[in-house]
């Protein structure tokens, strides 16, 4: 790429990995040019962005109204997410969209050859043997957003796959990592939002106080490195300082480390192989950092991480099942209708019913989804 | 290389870094033929390490009647460290010679276009800009062994030289790391040999005590990975875990982590770019490191630190007439002639009366090198 001007696609414009991928390209000013810009309800701060960086492609598939009053603005064209993953002026898709939603720009970013920046978990998680298949394929590329999934990219940088020994994902713990399982019965969805370390959208923060978030990390690890699920490792690490190990077959461990702020990654995986100025983050001191620690997870304490970790171990369409299921479940807690403490018997009764596909094509990875999101649904009211 | 079997030279093969390169060859059968080994005065170990390995090249400089009953043995050849660095049998030369007595083997070594797998501070200390010229103008290479720099080197794996803002090397802080400025004055040098977190020689363990090991580091670092001083930082941490820090311009840092044990840099050395198993080694658990904490360095504490990183920064012959100053009062205070206090001094006094020349050559190097010896022998025999 060198100093020519980068096409970007952004969708899920309007979220938090959104909005921090316009960061990062209002600080590279020149770098970038944003051709497309996706969101799904939030049409008054597209309409906002818009403005701003002109976008020849606007989708606003939540509000079609808003839709047509902002490319009325802009001059841009309707476009359907798919359209703008594969336009011919885009060369880095970030695909920062939440859920299922994910996975089939993905697949067609993939398939035109483009750099995938992926923030989204589930393309990997529902499809990761087809997503890994369709970047091996072609000319297209997957570069990890995801904090832990960069530290270990980073650390992998220069070194030969078949040198890794084990992939060590930290974890913070989440809001509640200082609570007893009795207290989690009654927590609300407002504690539930409070992150200790990192400001996230609503979705991942819940999945980060579950652990769920982890154990989808694990089963993206395994398909963006190549590496078998029982090689990754998860430690808590409550001060989010260190982003993720990885230890090679030496016996030696690097590291990424940083002050938590999400716009590194995203430059990073945007700009790679470079590593440009990011003037506004704020340094990490180690001096200053306090101590570092790591401590083995109890896993009786995290009921979806041991859900997950085990839907990746068995494969087939469990993890695709285990990620319907969760979604449902955290919106269901959200709008207040389950406990805290319902969302991983949802999961687990909606994997306990599933009968799994080996080696799903993607017709049957949808249709396991559809069937996951239904008897979700089904559980949940059974439960409110 | 490949699969293919590599010629060893180790110069000063009966110290602590020359036995620990033999236990990697042993570990690695096969993969290294020991073509030379050179020690210095330890006739009887090398007398052993030349049953075993039968190497084609004996040199025992300190003990010409034992080189010759090792040589009559094993029917090896006499040879001088030059003829063995740059024999044609050798692929890579195990610089572990203590002092100045590794600078014209590694010169000569990179002149014939060896691998220099580098465990000796002085050359790069004393004829940095020299030595590095070397490496950069022929076939030969410079590959770092010490703990600190082998660290910077795997972080550095992959990356663009250009993207480095900072080194920042990690300082056990050394024997007395929690003794009174005052409580220093009377320390025996057994107390001084007491290293707690690494097995070194005397005097590494020395130069560990009084900190200066980490200013030659410093100016080590300068030559070895060409990022100025000023961007090279040392911190304290205690638990010498994390082996080195770099940060990148982009904010990120990255580290490399493991349990003490020179074998892995050594054999990371050796191996390079390949990381072979070493099954010996113990793994770190992270979970089980116990807290990692990095403090500032305080140079009042360290003043031969302190009167490192001034040579250092003022270049010319200063770091020469340092490193020189420092052989000469570490071998006085082990030797019982002067007090631990006394290394600053008289390391400040020989560098106080010193006149540097700029850019020196080789010839000018080594007049420095002779006439800080001398001085700082005269200094010594003052305070004795």
């Amino acid at each position: 790429m060198g100093t020519s001007v980068t096409g970007l696609a952004i969708l899920g414009s309007t979220g938090s990995i959104g909005r921090q991928t316009l960061d990062v390209v209002r600080g590279l000013r020149g770098r970038f040019r944003v051709v497309g810009l996706a969101a799904g309800r939030n049409a008054t701060l597209l309409e906002e962005q818009a403005r701003e960086f002109s976008p020849k492609l606007i989708c606003c598939e939540g509000n079609e109204h808003a839709s047509k009053s902002v490319i009325s603005l802009g001059g841009a064209a309707s476009s359907s997410l798919e359209e703008m993953a594969t336009h011919p002026d885009v060369d880095v898709v970030v695909v920062a969209t939440a859920g299922k939603a994910g996975l089939l720009p993905t697949l067609a970013a993939l398939a035109a050859g483009k750099v995938v920046a992926l923030a989204n978990k589930e393309a990997l998680v529902m499809a990761g043997k087809i997503v890994a298949q369709a970047a091996a394929r072609g000319k297209g590329e997957i570069r990890p957003i995801d904090s832990e999934h960069s530290a270990v990219w980073q650390c992998l940088r220069g070194e030969r796959k078949t040198d890794v020994s084990r992939i060590i994902l930290t974890a913070s713990g989440g809001a509640f990592r200082d609570k007893s399982l009795d207290e989690l019965r009654l927590v609300t969805p407002e504690q539930a939002l409070r992150h200790p370390t990192w400001q996230m959208g609503r979705k991942i923060t819940i999945d980060s106080a579950t652990l769920l978030n982890k154990g989808l990390e694990a089963i993206e690890a395994r398909w963006l490195f190549d590496v078998p699920l029982d090689r990754i490792e998860i430690v808590m690490h409550r001060e989010s300082i260190v982003h993720s190990f990885v230890e090679f077959g030496d016996g030696s461990l690097k590291a990424q480390l940083g002050i938590p702020d999400m716009r590194l990654p995203i430059q990073y995986a945007l700009c790679y192989p470079e590593r440009l100025p990011l003037p506004s983050a704020t340094r990490l001191d180690v001096t200053q950092a306090g101590d570092l620690h790591f401590e083995k997870l109890d896993l009786r304490r995290y009921p979806c991480l041991a859900l997950a970790l085990e839907a990746g171990h068995r494969g087939g369409t469990y993890p695709t099942v285990l990620a319907a299921a969760d979604e449902v479940a955290v919106e269901r807690f959200l709008a207040g209708h389950i406990r805290f403490t319902d969302i991983p018997q949802v999961i687990k009764d909606t994997l306990d019913e599933h009968d799994s596909i080996p080696d799903p094509d993607l017709d049957g990875i949808l249709a396991a989804d559809a069937w996951a999101r239904a008897r979700a649904e089904d559980l949940v009211r059974a439960k409110a």
